[in-house]
């Protein structure tokens, strides 16, 4: 091929089978509630596997769910490229999250198809099981396994609020397959490329159809508790309360200001709170919120941590209050491959889409397979970057420009 | 009698009254559970009842079911000198809260019974229906009703979560009464005293065991609702934030800033906190608080309520929310009758007992009764502060040192 050469996917395909994906766990409020391993997910893997197979695809299944299905090329000793996200959605999610990655993979198999189009290297489109957490913790499940984060043993036997295992969870719906996680036909993955809703609202506000994903933001959560002593609002003077609630309304200020110290890629958020004993006339006693931390570099992430600690220490004191801080959760950065990077980037311009580099503040599967093969994302824009919620959002001229350079990125790897 | 008489109560009996009415609903961490009209309610006052009665003394219930424990004067003109508090308790309540009063009310009879000492207007012990609120509101309902604040009618209808009705809880305990609520046999109370545990830490950091009561704080309580927009909190750059617990926090150290510039008097609490989605990775989109403003004047209150107002807007502009408040209760401050409050100052400096003038910080019937009585309030210190909680403690001799307070002061009005 020339590599001058821009085929073109058919943008009203794509967002027909988005549709027609979305009407599986259809929300009344138009949103999807396709949650990992239910009975709405197998009806939704069943119809992306059969669109998968009326495509010509060879289809695979590991043995922690995830769903392969490979389109043949002219070299059969090349390393396949390949794409993917997941299908299964937050409870009141939408219709674009995970399902626009997988369904552009799909497109870009029936693209090459229509066009008559046979690459050097085979192409894949994968969706990872259980990105999304709700159900069965960790997320991004699939993905980790196959990235070899966590053991496929240790994820099959994670349970739900009701004691069911992933792996009755995942036979029960026919999709707990034989192939080891992790291994690939004709070796691990040249490239591997995920185009994504962006979830945030910056392409939107910058205008822009097209985000080159420089990398993840790393991330460290923590639970906190601030313990003061619950006292009847009433009889007790200002000067002799231990009120946690006060102690904490600074340090989610404090979280906030540590955030900005890092701008533009520091986060901080507090996203859970619970008071005790919330009641109207008492003040509290006790506090437990978290704290999400997310930096593009580690250095950022550690003087976070430590500004963090510090401050909540000299909050306590002044307030007569004790704090606990734990880490919970931490997410590596990271910094997608240079040369999937600048494919995408070289792809948005030789379709003469407007781009600009982003970061992904949210974790994505494609973080994981990162860890075993160069990847790329593609983000497009969201409607007031709006995600997670059934209002969520996406232009069809925006979804097909996602898909268009997914394309173009392949190709040049495939080619 | 001589105005240099200073009789002294049974402290060893009214501490044991105290530990035997405390075993009715008694909790493991040794508080006591006996909400208003339940079956453990009327299995106290059914003990008090009966105590007053071994007393001699003459027992009526009102419409409400406050109950009256009378003990007859020389002079059947006089009005009737009285005291009283309640005996229904929190969920997770202690052993003196409102019983105290009672049963240092009835200590009081039984010792003028030991020394035969025959006073001349009647004396009268009450424990007022459903103090504390927690299964029927409004608090403070029998003596409201009493003072004529709510209909009796009205607070017979009221529901609990199960909608059964006060007025029938009050008759399937027996305390449904033919008595007009605030018709007093003999003419309305010429004072009526009532001795409490603080409640807070006042008297216990100055090391005094009485506290001589001069008024009640008035209150304002606010529902406050913050509304910005939940987005993920990874993708979303802090500029880009309608972050609604960021802006709740700043509103929290507003209210405290506000009560610190109206000392000494000033009281500002967020004691309820409700956020909307509270999960740990989403900016939340709501947050739900309340505002309980305390002040001695009315003045007072009213440059709190503007100074909320105006910051809680500038607040709300700056971290691109919006915000609604919207005062739920009032209740007017209260100064206690000078004739009331002097009889206190001066029976515990008859007794030798060191005192200081505070105010009550929460409501007690005692502020309702004020607007039909001259009014006078005991307080003795608790541990720690403590109250409305199973750790509620008080030391005998501070419970006997009140009591005596209150014997004086009554007999000061009732010779």
């Amino acid at each position: 091929m020339d590599s001058q050469f821009t085929p073109r996917i058919n943008g009203a395909r794509l967002w027909q089978s988005l549709m027609d994906l979305g009407a599986i766990g259809a929300t009344p409020k138009g949103g999807v509630c396709r949650i990992a391993l239910t009975e709405e997910d197998r009806k939704g893997r069943d119809l992306v596997v059969q669109w998968c197979r009326d495509a010509g695809l060879e289809v695979r299944t590991d043995e922690i769910g995830n769903v392969f299905a490979r389109r043949a090329g002219s070299d059969p000793a090349a390393p396949a490229v390949a794409t993917g996200s997941h299908i299964d959605t937050q409870p009141s999610g939408g219709k674009f999250d995970g399902n626009f990655g997988v369904l552009a993979g799909l497109e870009v198999m029936r693209t090459l198809n229509d066009l008559g189009i046979v690459t050097r290297a085979p192409l894949e489109v994968a969706f990872w099981t259980n990105e999304e957490g709700t159900r069965f913790t960790p997320v991004m499940m699939g993905s980790g396994v196959f990235a070899g984060v966590f053991d496929a043993g240790f994820a099959r036997a994670q349970q739900d609020r009701d004691g069911i295992r992933v792996g009755d969870a995942l036979a029960a719906i026919g999709y707990r397959g034989e192939q080891p996680a992790g291994e690939v036909p004709g070796g691990m993955y040249a490239a591997y490329f995920e185009a994504h809703i962006e979830q945030g609202p910056v392409l939107e506000a910058a205008g822009l159809p097209i985000g080159v994903v420089s990398g993840a933001l790393g991330q460290q959560w923590y639970d906190v508790t601030v313990t003061g002593q619950d006292a009847h609002a009433g009889p007790t003077p200002l000067a002799l309360r231990h009120d946690a609630l006060l102690a904490s309304a600074r340090m989610i200020e404090a979280v906030n200001r540590i955030a900005r110290d890092e701008a533009p890629h520091g986060r901080g958020t507090v996203g859970f709170v619970e008071i005790k004993p919330n009641s109207r006339n008492v003040i509290p006693g006790q506090v437990d919120f978290s704290v999400d931390f997310r930096n593009l570099a580690q250095d950022g992430l550690d003087r976070m941590d430590a500004a963090m600690r510090a401050s909540f220490a000299g909050i306590a004191d002044a307030a007569g209050v004790t704090v606990q801080v734990r880490q919970v959760v931490k997410f590596e950065p990271c910094l997608f491959a240079a040369a999937c990077v600048d494919s995408v980037r070289r792809a948005a311009a030789a379709l003469g889409l407007p781009h600009m580099d982003v970061v992904s503040g949210a974790g994505h599967d494609a973080v994981y397979v990162a860890q075993r093969a160069p990847t790329g994302m593609i983000f497009v824009p969201c409607k007031d970057g709006i995600s997670h919620n059934e209002l969520e959002d996406a232009l069809p001229e925006h979804i097909e420009a996602g898909a268009n350079v997914l394309l173009q990125a392949m190709l040049e790897h495939a080619r």
